[in-house]
């Protein structure tokens, strides 16, 4: 990283505990997905990839808005080939996300907009506060938020997105998360703990183990279920053969903690 | 159109303010989707398609019904290929709502059955009364529901899809906004503002952005992720370079109501 | 079957009025999956499959826990092939559940973990009591539940599937119902007049009808939506063209109740 400085004031990171906590940074700026803030995500999260003692990414915010998306300031009057970039390097943020053997989660204590609900959408879990709303707003400005709606209609069921998307009408947490695209929402006082329960959950397990899940989830969520039956028997035999399941079922039986390879 | 008067009994369209109203209009047969109807909900639909004057179309009906499904008074005794003209008229006209530009919303004021609940299924977006009941009920009658069932599986969870059609019970209204079956259910009283709701902000944004929006909608529903965000950006740049994203973010910026193409 | 009195202990099978129950009869294992339970249960449904006169099949169990997954007895120090094996059986009896012509209902009174939430997944309905939970808890011992997720994430939205799988922690009989992995949550008293309502209405329609149903749901669900549709249409049309499709539609328009071909 050779501009530091002017990445740490657009992303914060914080490792505590085996949780590294990205913090979206541009108060003034409704915290929106610039391309440097995009591009320093990215670099980010490709270093904790291999990062061992990272077994947990939080993705967060601060203030009323989570993330107001693309930064509009920054998107107009631009060349094709800027577009593109910007919009390429979104996407591979995104599926970053889904890639990276840690579970991301989005802890969201505000309003989350277009690339910003997107970001939610991508996580693998999602706290919101109750106070939360989110939007896929792009309609409103002639910019249909086409990238957004990947992840937002592989979440929540098509009608519910297709409103989201068609009218630019943002929902409630409450509404959120009976369609799925959160899994808890809490009081603001709560959301820390909340946040913290997920990873101290996911801290105590295996990272092996985590990893292999994490990536047989997104793998076999897109194949048939007779090939997904398939290929889940030989990963279960792969995975049962290993140290940690070894240990993991031993330490039940005895009933001690277990302890990891890693 | 050469048969005016017999079609504009059996279906009502009214346009208003860009919106148009194709009301099911056979009373006596609870609304049932005869070869007839079909045929002029086909015609009405692909005429729409290309009237630019057009934003938004209503799928709406009158008294306890909203539709029956097909109907069985010309259902019995048929050739073979008679009934796959039946079928396959039903199916285009459920595909046709799919691919035209215009975002479609069935505006649900009684029991959607068979055919008449795939039609509420196969719209992009839905309004029904709390009073409203869907069901899928063929087993009774030893037809299974296995058209309707094609968009019903792909608006809710699998159970629930399976319980309406193995047992033929119809679910509430209430049950059917949990499961994403419809996106709002509100009193007989509300059931027009509710819809206006929705076609006013439909009808504020550009129509070029919606049908672009639209059609990416269900085409990358269908994609893996990966080949979804990959279509996703190559389509946003196409977008963002139009006429009316770079209007619709200058007017966003500069706080006033954005001027589209069209 | 060579060893009828130990196979009858661990699965009991009590036929009354065209539905088969059968019990998983393991108290003092948690009703574990062991391999032998498995491979009970896998020719018990393969038997099932040809009786004509069993018309819907209901899987049961007693006491606190309706089944803890795997038998973790059993589980250590085996080799690849004997895991391989377990695996195998395992998907095997889920595939042959989805694959059966009859209705299968989990009868759910407890404690659904690991294989055996698996095992309520795989079931094409389910009736759960209110103090029942589910849960996916693997990533405890090291061994990621990846089969189990195989039919957990074909039932309910992705962000909760990847909670439960990620911590291992169990989501509550009321979230199953909401996320769609229930069809049903009722008092326990409640439990056996639930379940009857779903198998009265299944034995009352046509054998042929539901079978022909079932087999095209879990069919066209990985299908396009338009290659799904260009199914429907063919299958429907050879339905109605039967005899129990016909006299279906007679018996209703005459008021009567209906006479099956079998």
């Amino acid at each position: 990283m050779n501009s530091e400085a002017v990445n740490e004031s657009e992303l914060i990171r914080t490792d505590v505990d085996g949780v590294s906590t990205l913090q979206l940074n541009r108060p003034n700026r409704r915290h929106a997905l610039s391309l440097s803030l995009l591009s320093e995500l990215e670099t980010t999260l490709q270093s904790l990839k291999d990062d061992r003692s990272i077994r947990v990414v939080v993705i967060a915010s601060a203030g009323p808005v989570f993330s107001s998306g693309h930064d509009l300031g920054e998107m107009q009057q631009r060349t094709e080939e800027e577009y593109s970039t910007l919009f390429a390097t979104c996407a591979r943020v995104m599926m970053e996300i889904r890639s990276m053997p840690q579970p991301v989660i989005a802890r969201v204590q505000g309003f989350a907009t277009a690339a910003g609900c997107q970001l939610v959408a991508a996580c693998d879990l999602a706290v919101a506060v109750d106070t939360a709303q989110f939007a896929t707003p792009g309609v409103k400005i002639g910019l249909f938020c086409t990238t957004p709606m990947v992840p937002l209609v592989r979440n929540i069921a098509p009608k519910i997105a297709m409103e989201m998307l068609l009218t630019g009408q943002p929902i409630s947490a409450k509404r959120a998360l009976e369609a799925g695209l959160v899994n808890r929402v809490v009081s603001e006082e709560e959301l820390d703990s909340t946040v913290k329960e997920l990873t101290t959950a996911i801290v105590a397990s295996s990272r092996r183990t985590l990893a292999l899940g994490k990536e047989e989830f997104y793998t076999q969520l897109e194949m048939t279920e007779e090939e997904a039956y398939a290929r889940a028997v030989s990963v279960m035999t792969k995975n049962v053969l290993e140290h940690d399941a070894q240990e993991g079922m031993a330490a039940f039986l005895q009933k001690r903690t277990p302890v990891w390879s890693e």
